[in-house]
């Protein structure tokens, strides 16, 4: 019997990296999870990752063959193979591409976490079938991902989408990328935080964040507040979801897609983001685009998006997917 | 001899209508304007223009052979060839790409003429050898076209590049679209009139603008007195700058160009608008997208632009160029 072809996707966060084989159908057959150890050179973590799965490879040998990787990995760049002094590893400018193309012999290929969460949904998720696509990933930041004509845009330098720096309100928040007003610092859950605070100063309404220290508050919170009818929690998620509309319909504009897909643990957030953020984006629309572009949750279960995503990167490259 | 392909490029404006036969080179071989006629049918248009050019194709019909017909047309849509109640015309839905097919017997594709524009300087202009590239175009407006990976960027309505009505202030000017905030609003010449006129309230400064009615104000009238060092004009011309630095910012990091191109009349601003937007984008970009990506005027000259773009649409389409 023919061998079916599987793909390993890797994603490498600052404390965990975790990896799977995934089939074409987007089923993942196993998952994996060990620390980075950032300050190890980059080779130690892929031979880590190698010692890993020979087990399992071994073991199927005679029903799946390993034919690419993909990674998804903090400051990846798709065209270079490069991951250029990554903010949480100790690694400097590394080629992971060629380093895992040594350790494990198959095709790879690199992007961000973002933009390999935008392909996992094209491919296995809520934008299956689609060929014009945005994902928004909502977490500590903003991570974005584009697609257009079914391909992701990375554009001239390989970085293209970077929509959490895009300026909001260039009279607004500072950030720590050291510009003002960057969208970032109002839709994620840091911004929330940071938006329930100014309101804590601006309204003069009771609210059970008033009894918190402002370093205590979490986007969690707020949002079990809210759903217990907190007016400062709920006028946060009202907040957070105009910016995130009027964002949506500004980047709608730009390359017109069929969906924007929220991604990340406040996608969770339902009718306190999403449907509030649908509403704000119509109103921001030019009417030729009204009532077209769908709002939609991750359509990927959230514990194996990232390993997914990754492994689309793999799919869509190495197979004619 | 074999025969030299040609394509005609036509620009279909509220008031007048250009068109001319442009080659392989981007030489435009000749060119006509008549009136639009905007009160009769769209056929009619397209009959007179047939009347005009025929006279060349006879004379040259042992050299030149028409190969193909692109337009530029406002709502006009890639997909379907429609042009959908054109503001200006008195056409309704009609699709135009049918009707020149019919009339004249050649490949036709349509879409706006700020799409055509990008397709014009990235085959002929400023932007040629690039594969990502935005042109905005400053008049009366702000128009915009987006080239991906070599693509113009169409999305999944046929109608991406809105980035005129991208909100930069979402407490900001009223637009005649129905929002708020609207670029368009800002940076075009109507928007350079309104920033002069706030300015002339909220500053105290003598300036030959107070002796003028704000309806007779005109951006190439701020434009001069900021040359003669008219403190008003001058402000006016750097928040202009800014914004549209802010602006360039934002969408450099949505699809990551190698330049964006701005075409238009206020493309010729130089140093006031041109030098200036470099600064600001510069600022708002973060560190990854520092230092690489170009602000350039047009490179067409500027009586050719609007049919060198539409024809560049029909050498791009029907040729490998």
């Amino acid at each position: 019997m023919a061998l079916k072809n599987i793909m390993l996707g890797i994603d490498i966060g600052g404390t965990n990296t975790v990896f799977g084989f995934v089939r074409k159908s987007g089923v993942v057959l196993k998952e994996y999870s060990i620390p980075t150890q950032s300050k190890k050179p980059a080779k130690d973590l892929i031979k880590r990752i190698k010692a890993e799965i020979s087990e399992f490879l071994k073991q199927n040998k005679k029903t799946y063959k390993l034919a690419g990787v993909g990674i998804g990995a903090p400051n990846a760049n798709y065209y270079t193979g490069l991951v250029e002094n990554p903010p949480n590893l100790k690694w400097g400018d590394v080629n992971l591409v060629e380093i895992v193309k040594d350790i494990l012999g198959v095709p790879v290929r690199i992007t961000n976490d973002a933009n390999a969460s935008a392909l996992g949904e094209m491919l296995f998720g809520a934008g299956k079938g689609m060929k014009d696509l945005i994902t928004i990933t909502l977490g500590t930041g903003l991570g974005s991902g584009i697609i257009v004509d079914g391909k992701l845009v990375y554009g001239s330098n390989g970085y293209a989408g970077e929509f959490g720096h895009v300026c909001i309100d260039f009279r607004g928040r500072y950030c720590p990328c050291g510009k003002r007003g960057c969208l970032e610092g109002y839709v994620s859950a840091t911004g929330i935080v940071r938006t329930a605070v100014e309101l804590l100063g601006k309204r003069i309404c009771p609210s059970k964040l008033r009894e918190i220290p402002s370093n205590h508050i979490t986007a969690k919170l707020i949002y079990d507040l809210a759903l217990k009818g907190d007016e400062i929690a709920l006028e946060t998620f009202d907040f957070t979801s105009q910016l995130l509309g009027v964002s949506c319909a500004n980047v709608a504009m730009i390359t017109a897609p069929e969906a924007i897909i929220i991604c990340g643990g406040l996608a969770q957030a339902g009718d306190l983001l999403l449907k509030k953020t649908k509403e704000y984006m119509e109103n921001h629309l030019i009417s030729n685009y009204k009532n077209q572009i769908k709002i939609l949750p991750s359509g990927i279960k959230k514990g194996n998006s990232a390993v997914i995503g990754a492994a689309a990167l793999a799919w869509k490259e190495f197979s004619n997917i």
